[in-house]
């Protein structure tokens, strides 16, 4: 089995260490999840999944312990977490849209109700975040992904065998610029400029909206560049929380860009997260599609 | 006919000043073109209509001394405004999403062609500003249309008789400063915000686009404020050429805003321009959504 192979990959040194107990893992939807148990585990803890059933991939996470739970589930997820000997939590995953119908309170859930429908009608993130609070005013740290799995962060440089060119360059940095002032106004992790044109601007919509924007407004004549010009450009805003909410790049953001006619994704380095790497680089190669990891402001 | 009325309510000192001849009005699509021709009228000015095969509405514009042109017919457009007896030219309304097969040059032309297809890739605006310059090279004044027509912009203060609550001005600030600190990376001229935070950013799409976006993602229940909460913000960016760039409302911003599910749309007064006040203030009002014009930052 590949996980234990990847187990037995981890020097004893790392793997006796477990610090904390094994750590607890929220697993919202998508491939980031399980990076981070691999990636936590490589870096020598183990781990117990808590999937949220309609969101996480069962493919995925039934290689890993696990209980499934479901979104809303408070308590019980505090006790699982609990009888699984953990102190510490990471969520991460997407839950999008959920709807009403997919809560599932306890009655031990009962106090957290008005809380939780607040955060329900906040959409997409919001009941990630209260979820957060909850565990902490449970005695819970809750931890960034990259945290514990530091792997999943992207580093600095190419990570494909395409580097970016100087006119993509001057766009990222355009980019990151263009992210840092709109800072105050706490608008999106992700623009996409193309010499030096910021043609799309992420607010609540998300990445692949924008991107799936460019590709429809280019077949409409409306992109005042030619394809392979122009970047997306991906930072965390200032001020946001990192421990749930990095800007996240995958396999979906390569193909979105290539259906946007983008030479590049340019994402500062260390600040936002990978999923599925081998295989997001493998098809940006292919696709001719620079990925790149940007130092910070001080250093470009 | 209503534009001869128009024309004998006109002051006789007004309509004997003529400063410059007739003004010549190259006329996109839409409202605004006419809306123009009307208040240089009433402002003592004669006009002759220049408006563009495929997007100038002929509807409107016969009413007015015209003659139609093609677009790409640059050499033709200066001698048509000469032989008008024009010095002065205002370029005004929407060509959107040009095609190829629409450009008709004449032989004159020629040497404007590689500047023409530039200006072509640059869609959508590009292509009005290539022929002010034009305009200018050849002797003329470029106006922009609240020069000749200073009704058109939207005054101080609420048009309909609906005004914005207490919630609906902050979101409205929070816009206006948002819509600032982008003026660096010269990103749109609007922005939806609600309850003080920023929903959606328009950068090359527009605010048609951009309001589609928000009801879209209403009807899937990602917007975290229901409806009847939320303000679009709409001023120039800083340092756009205001001779032919303002940022413009009409009936199809209300219709647009209503179905976003928004409060209203606040504008930066004497800084954003009207189509066809009269309906779209009757349609805002029947629909509860306010329009208001803000003063400058200094003085809010």
């Amino acid at each position: 089995m590949k996980l234990e192979q990847r187990v037995q990959d981890i020097p004893p040194a790392a793997r006796s260490e477990q610090a904390g107990g094994p750590v607890a893992i929220i697993c919202g939807g998508g491939a980031l999840p399980t990076a981070v148990a691999e990636g936590a585990l490589r870096a020598g803890r183990s781990v117990h999944l808590l999937p949220i059933e309609g969101w996480a991939e069962p493919r995925l996470v039934e290689r890993f312990p696990h209980t499934w739970i479901k979104l809303g589930q408070f308590r019980r997820l505090c006790r699982l977490a609990q009888q699984a000997g953990c102190r510490e939590v990471v969520l991460i995953g997407k839950v999008l849209r959920p709807s009403l119908s997919m809560l599932r309170f306890g009655w031990s859930d009962l106090p957290l109700l008005p809380r939780a429908f607040e955060a329900f009608r906040g959409g997409d993130d919001r009941l990630l975040s209260m979820t957060a609070a909850v565990f902490e005013e449970h005695g819970f740290r809750v931890l960034g992904a990259h945290e514990v799995a530091p792997e999943i962060l992207v580093p600095e440089g190419a990570l494909g065998s395409l580097s970016p060119a100087e006119r993509d360059s001057a766009d990222a940095r355009q980019g990151f610029a263009a992210i840092a002032a709109m800072g105050p106004y706490d608008i999106g992790q992700a623009v996409v400029v193309a010499d030096n044109h910021v043609l799309a601007v992420e607010a609540i919509e998300g990445t692949d909206d924008m991107l799936a924007r460019i590709a429809e407004m280019r077949a409409q004549g409306r992109i005042p560049v030619p394809r392979g010009v122009g970047v997306l450009v991906k930072a965390p805003k200032p001020g946001q929380d990192r421990r749930f909410d990095l800007p996240a790049i995958g396999p979906q953001t390569v193909a979105n860009v290539r259906r946007a006619g983008l030479a590049g994704i340019a994402v500062q380095a260390g600040e936002v997260v990978i999923a599925e790497p081998e295989i997001m680089i493998r098809n940006a190669d292919a696709a001719r599609i620079f990925v790149a990891g940007f130092p910070p402001a001080a250093e470009r």
